[in-house]
């Protein structure tokens, strides 16, 4: 049994749960929202914040925190999908690309996608006008970044669906649920978006709305 | 044979030195430095920047880049010594708590450190006091964290030292080089560092003296 605490729009709650999903692992969401404490996670350990995921099973009853420890564990667990290769120059790679999307992406989230929730799901305000050009530039530049890799390669870490191409596709969904995603400059990497959401993992992110939200247009199409 | 290209004050690139050292891996070290591009590093892969480190054994030749990526790999092909538990709650805690610190220590990098390596180290222009102070409100807020985990655990994650106390006191021993930890206000974490001075993995940072620069006074003492 797997409870997972996440709130919809977290691109490091995606990369899990579009993990769990490829491991075809089923589990049950509990929704929490960054700007709120939520008490059932607080008590699991100082500090402690979504994503959060407990399991309980013949190891025990665990409590997982953080995607890092979460994906880390779901790879040693559930080894019939492999998200990380064998072959440990693959694992390095797929490893250095997932943690520099976790890193390159933050602060985008942190200026255009946190201005999107403020306007849109929040309804608190109108977004800071610097703050989403702040966001833009950097995403400009990671988009760039990773057209690169997918111009050479089939997935991003290299031949192999991994963690790398799970966490850039998870941060690219938030941004392209509200349409921040300029995918025409960037044609090998939307070949790769195009793959990546065809995937029955991807299903459940693409059906889903964020109450008081329209996603944008071409959100859920399989060929945008 | 092991190479490591590094930047001496570098956080992450010190939690790999530390690591090695605790696994009593010997290596040679490259130093690189963050404001200037390294050609070797940079021809390791697209996007590739420091920590990096080279291993050539029985799985031939071995490019690991980033410290997530080294990291991991070294805990999975150096299993004498470990740095993250057997068990697994035990190795998820040590990695969320690992992750927080690389979280949480960025901004303080970013700011009060970054500006004293601009004054001290490139000796480029005075520091610029408005981060100075973002940096220090953030540290202290790390430092009250770090000092409640250590009131109720042997080690940051738990019973045994870990990747966790590796990367925090990576973290604080750059700040700490230039004087910038206030371990005044925070007992228990002042007796956890003390205790992670003594170890034999950290004389090699303990040792190093950054060029033009003086150590606070306090850096290398064991009983500070």
């Amino acid at each position: 049994m797997i409870k997972l605490y996440h709130w919809p729009l977290d691109p490091a709650a995606r990369t899990v749960r579009l993990a769990l999903g490829e491991k075809q692992l089923a589990f049950e969401p509990v929704e929490t929202r960054p700007w709120a404490a939520h008490p059932e996670v607080e008590h699991l350990a100082p500090g402690a914040a979504a994503p959060a995921l407990l399991s309980s099973g013949e190891d025990g009853r665990l409590v997982l925190l953080g995607s890092h420890a979460i994906l880390e564990h779901l790879e040693e667990a559930f080894t019939a999908t492999r998200l990380l290769s064998n072959t440990r120059q693959e694992r390095a790679e797929a490893r250095r690309l997932w943690r520099w999307c976790e890193d390159a992406f933050a602060i985008v989230s942190e200026t255009l996608l946190t201005e999107r929730v403020t306007q849109w799901v929040r309804r608190e305000r109108e977004p800071d006008s610097a703050a989403l050009r702040k966001g833009a530039h950097a995403l400009r530049g990671r988009l760039t970044f990773l057209n690169a890799l997918a111009e050479e390669r089939s997935y991003l870490a290299g031949r192999h669906l991994s963690l790398a191409d799970l966490s850039a596709a998870a941060h690219l969904s938030s941004l392209d649920y509200f349409g921040d995603v300029d995918w025409s400059t960037v044609p090998d990497l939307k070949s790769w978006y195009a793959r990546l959401k065809s995937r029955p993992s991807f299903r459940p992110l693409l059906s889903e709305r964020i109450d008081g939200t329209r996603a944008a247009r071409h959100y859920a199409d399989l060929d945008f």
